[in-house]
């Protein structure tokens, strides 16, 4: 960490991961050259992008931030949020990035790891002595002079959901330690769904749950170079993704940024860990506050990144009802204003929780967690509304067109050129475009991704339910109904 | 205006509101003495309850604030909105109301019409060279020295909602001037639904919609006293009205504040304004400007007060069910946290309206209208859900309990306490109240409020269109789908 | 029962009421003479037209059958479906009464208990070798021979839903045998929410769940008259209920009808039943049987009458939109749409229920208990979404509407008549009664009978799910996916 | 057509589909043996079972019938339906094929063609003396006789939606007749979303809506081979299309059917149909109820095969909850009895259209056409519903799921059995298979078939509101009302 921190460009970034020594895999092949593997590279761009667009003076506001440890100009991404302006221009930047990629860009993952870790290390010191805050912001410094991108790794593999963590057959089913040394610590396991972890430099492992006194050894939270030894990288499938490998680029719908991130199994077999990142080491006890904390950060995000594609998602919809010539149809625009409506709705759910947030003992400024907690259940349900009154709009050509190939074919492509012609001003070619870009949008990962990013719309429903204040709820409504509790005694 | 502004007590409200000579009627008779009519007095606490609590030194940081004209402390419902914070207090203040009464204590349509005019008047001089914003600020100046409840009444009775006003049979249809004197205007017509009217010490008038040239004599605003010559009250009917004016509490539901405010159809019949009342006469191209600043601000209310009364039916449903025995059931539990979401949902819409809102030109600080009928177009649906669930979790007694009067009687009334009894160590009185509250609030006139406050659902998607950007999200999505334009041409 | 059975006159039924000495209270008091109570009289009139229209040529093929026992002509209320095409002509028949009435008209819920009795008695008597079939067909024909009202009493009280029959404090709670006598039996205890009760010559009693072994004595079905010594009836509160007290006719809404049936919560204070008119007694194993029988039946229903109610409420939509002029706006027909196909999907559940239903052992036809459960679901929920949209069109009027009694007055009629014209050439009394049948349909005692009627919404996922057979549908997916199950072992 | 009519096999119709001389496209390169081409090989598949299952004799009493004309056992998809029997079990044959395939089977618009026709070209000769329904029975009996497969061919290419055919820039955008020879007539234009044209040996033409005067030439209608001369197939891509062109079978999903039925834009360029094939031929006003019969039996369809689907994927969605360990949670039964409750609400749609439906002149029995709008009404939202509860269920693993090849590769295949390894008694092959079953389904081609097959969501809500019998409706809430119509006159 020589010299003051700067913001690294697009290229200096891509630059950077070229030079790490990622283990790969996807379709049962060892991927050589990740930076330059065309499944992954649209989802490398989304992540560019957050570079990029720093250096952008329309955007730098949003983009970046001042670090409360050095003062220096830092990427947002990297910012650890000290007052509720900073949690409102986090979900405005998702929003502005949601926009321009039309896809998921990543990058908040680990911004949310480092938020949550920079309030649960200084909260463990305060009650264990420990020095785990030092560590952590140490990392920090690091992270934020060299621009890191950091994978956030919460989410075990899990096995029998059903069973605790220390009742599966397999002990590994859980990221855990499995020895200690005095250097460090040696760590086995896998996290699975892991948005971005290829285009990371660091993964940053937290708990997935709240663990308990006999679940001491998956209370670890700590963070290592995504091509540190004995790390794996398995790609995932998603819908389409081989699409990415054709020639053309129609097809694909999004062919810059793919329409969604791309996750990896990331295994862990036998990892060293070195202590000065190790910041959670068996304080059980305190691993529901980090799964907490990160959850409630992450799921006021969706309020942000969802809401920026929600954004080219209506207006897919607008311009492919103008394509096929029925933009003045009342049907047609009550469909675009429903869209609007809902996502506008998650918009508002994101940035209100700033409001009754508040500062932790670290400084750190935290959301309010049941509002949080509400804007990523609307997410589990309105992208899905969104994506059938896009279909709606869209027409049966979202699951019938014809392929650039066949476009572009000197025998057929006349023929696919006259008869999927729409609005006659508009050339086929745009029509074509369009609708790939919906049907990649809403028959893609990213629907999965509404559902399942930041955990499942059940956990959403228990954090709810818990922060719901039922008792001083319960009080209102005797104080009008009239019922004097003391009678009951 | 002698002295400085003070803050009254419930008591002097109601003390200043007997004072006044109201012609009200209802149910076909002439009430005499409005102040002490059973039917109307819930109603009327619910508003008296907006000065005590000014008082209540837990909540004078919500319910009072600074006159930006004078410097002096008011109750912040004759406040006008210099910043954000102001108006996220706005919304807090009305969640806490709603939380207290349950019901809709009126004063915010008032409220809302001072602060639309406010910035209204001020750009309407700014073009004519009119006094408008000068008038205006002495009527305000009086307003908040007085300490004065105002009715803020837009929805004209309309007639044929398919004609224009100016084509409508009869011309009284929408509020409109019948002669211009040296002193004043003569003006007739009635406004509809006007929640509070009898409870308020001015009617302040506005028009209804966006007014064209030919239609000048409808582009009107004033205020004036609501006892003044000329005005006539007639109270609209509610569900369940007249159980307020039956012996005991309990079938009320809600007996302090009843569940509603009270409307009335206000007749003008020639009534005379004087000139430093009026505040838009005849300048039809602003009168659509008024219609929407007033709906802005008012659909952010109801992101407020409603998820105050929702709390209060959220803890009311959780209280019934404990009531039934049944509070550990896992569709309960899943029914109220459904309640609390949606809820949530309401109240983070509201306070989210203040981010991109911004300054006005007269200094009024004006709300992000987008999110503004978001909010207000969640609040047709959602309550609705909530009150289904509400009724699923009390049990059919919702809609067959015997009266207060029948547990009362000492013949049957043994057997309506021994058979009505659910979880042995509670009241069969207390469910009883509890059902009873239920009853009221989810089959009451505070659901035709959700639905047809601050206007109907159709006029929010309207305007949740025409400010939905959609050129700006084509070109997102055309960006992405690599179309470039030009091509078109 | 001398002679042959005689379809009763709608003048011959109310006749017949008239004579029975019921012990009726409301509000505290006695009434004296129930049949001219003008609280129940709607309610009442709903029932007759079951007999008057069994008279009109029109509808006789729906509204009477031949006797299975006797071969006579009777009305279908009395009649046990023997074919599929009998269950259909039930469904069209509460269709008809529902459009008829625009409400709840009582008599299915005791046709539905002789319905159910008829095929349980007979499996009884299969496997303990009693005698309950020839009992209840004996009962069956004079009810049939008498053109009788039975009313059907399941839903007990039930105090702490929590804990079963036999662990609540009270052990009255259940209906339940106190004594068992050489003439018969005394029975003790209560039924809520019976619909109907007033209006009907005899109750059938059954169990309201599945008793076990320790809970015999709550294994109990007989039929009683209505007016038995020890029978006390106390009618429950509705919304609005004392609008029908009222002078005039148009606040009620449906004057002759009155939007509901109504409930009393009928008291057996040690009632005597002499053996033949017991159908079960004990056999604690057939009481879910009996349970299950009535509320599939019961369920099946509301695909019918609902819908006519629904028809009711769409054509009054309909209606006001024409009336307030708004009847070509597409954003209204989009409604009224959606309102009727909520209503024919209801309408479509329940003529379903008629396919793979099937005979049982006593002959009776059983209806397809899936899908009746469905129908019941979908009841649950789309007549609240039917409500909100009816309100939607009718404006603000529904909650604020001024009284009958101004209209009428002389001083202020002429402003309510003049300022509430909607529609030229409509009559401002005919908006007004439009409005307020609207209001009193859509927050009236109504809906809640949709959600709680033939038990609560938690009743029929349970069935529903018990009812899925998930084991062959989870062998559909596993033949597609390709997994063979001998794998696993 | 010698001797009797007989069943074909499978095998038969693979066999006879591989004589046709198909000019088919796909991803710009010429299939030279479509019966063999991987990528649509599974629709094939599941068209064959079409066959297959008329030879089993627990399908033979859906899977066949009885020609009216000749008195032979036909397969059911070549049968017009005499009864509303007919009609039931044609929505039970589809159901049956759709838990059997979880796809669609494509047979059924050929059979819906073939129904409708038989109805409207006897009533065209009724009218203007014309031969159509005798060539229309012959044909009829050749179809029957060679049991062989048409494809439906309504929806014209359209152009521009907010222009008639023929204010088209292209005339061609609606098949036309570009000339009349003595022999027969020369057509031209284009159909979209062709479903298992290239499975079919016939293709049935119609107009895609109602036409006028100034339209006669798009009135068309008429049958010709697949494979005449000038025909011309382009496959439509549909999501996940080339993973059925990989290597392995367990990414697929369903490697026997592929979840979806092929679609193709089949192309008409110049095709001559001899009159013995012509069934319309300029009776313009005639076009539109051919429209609307096709459209409503086909619609009632849905309800039949996507509850067939619909229980494929509640089986997979109780099966993965099971694999995953949750199948106990409360919530997880919840969800899946959601699903098992809107299944059967469609089915009980699907099966009720043959109530209230009629005899038409030519004998053909017709559906209901309201109940059968509002059925597919229901599937262009359920499936939606559906496919987010079973991904909700399936958790995140839907969209991050390692390939099948990276299972088997001997380096990382251990990792990927280790760590995607649920309930330990379930191998984590059987886990993954399931998971891309259900990928597959709530992410593929379905969906949209589900929202756009037999027309889009605004076709059927047209056809509800015009047979909504609105002043049927009006007139029962006016009687209820009270309101006399005479005074308004």
């Amino acid at each position: 960490m020589k010299g003051k921190a700067r913001l690294k460009t697009a290229e200096e970034y891509v630059e950077c991961l070229r030079k790490l020594k990622l283990r790969v895999y996807f379709f049962g092949q060892k991927i050589e050259n990740p930076t330059e593997f065309p499944l992954t590279k649209p989802s490398q761009n989304s992540v560019a992008l957050t570079f990029s667009l720093a250096h952008d003076p329309r955007y730098s506001d949003l983009m970046t931030a001042t670090s409360h440890l050095t003062g220096e100009r830092i990427n947002r991404f990297t910012h650890i949020p000290q007052s509720s302006e900073d949690l409102v221009k986090k979900v405005k930047m998702l929003r502005l990035l949601g926009q321009k990629t039309g896809a998921c860009f990543q990058r908040c993952v680990g911004m949310d790891a480092l938020i949550a870790l920079s309030s649960v290390t200084y909260e463990l010191d305060q009650k264990f002595g420990t020095q785990y805050y030092e560590r952590f912001n140490n990392f920090l410094r690091y992270v934020q002079h060299d621009d890191l991108v950091c994978n956030g790794a919460m989410t075990d593999v899990k096995g029998d959901r059903g069973l605790r963590p220390s009742k599966q057959e397999d002990q590994d089913l859980y990221v855990r330690i499995v020895e200690k040394r005095t250097d460090g610590i040696v760590v086995r396991g896998a996290k699975a769904h892991q948005t971005g972890a290829t285009n990371s430099h660091e993964i940053i492992v937290m708990p997935t749950l709240a663990m308990r006194e006999d679940e001491k050894d998956f209370a670890l939270s700590f963070s290592t170079p995504s091509d540190a030894e004995g790390i794996l990288h398995i790609i995932g499938r998603q819908p389409n993704d081989t699409r990415k490998l054709e020639p053309g680029e129609i097809d694909v719908g999004n062919a810059t940024y793919g329409v969604a991130g791309h996750e990896s199994l990331v295994v862990f077999d036998d990892v060293f860990v070195p202590w000065n990142r190790v910041f959670m080491c068996g304080e059980y006890d305190f691993s529901g506050l980090l799964v907490e904390r990160f959850a409630s950060y992450h799921r006021q995000n969706y309020g942000g990144c969802k809401t920026g594609v929600g954004d080219v998602l209506i207006g897919a919809a607008a311009t492919i009802a103008e394509y096929n010539g029925v933009q003045d149809a009342s049907h047609i625009k009550d469909k675009i204003t429903e869209m609007v409506h809902l996502n506008e709705t998650m918009y508002a759910c994101g940035i209100a929780c700033l409001h009754e947030g508040c500062r932790l003992p670290s400084g750190t400024y935290y959301v309010n967690s049941l509002l949080a907690n509400s804007t990523k259940q609307n997410v589990t349900r309105f992208p899905f509304e969104m994506a059938r009154l896009a279909l709606d709009i869209t027409g049966g050509l979202a699951g019938t067109l014809p392929s650039e190939m066949d476009l572009k074919n000197p025998e057929v492509g006349k023929y696919v050129e006259k008869y999927l012609k729409g609005a006659a001003r508009v050339p086929t070619e745009h029509r074509m475009r369009m609708i790939r870009l919906i049907e990649n949008m809403v028959l893609g990962a990213g629907m999965i991704e509404s559902l399942h990013g930041a955990g499942s719309s059940q956990a959403q429903r228990i954090a709810i339910l818990r922060q719901a204040e039922l008792e001083t709820k319960k009080k209102l409504s005797k104080d009008l109904a009239g019922i004097k509790e003391n009678i009951e005694n």
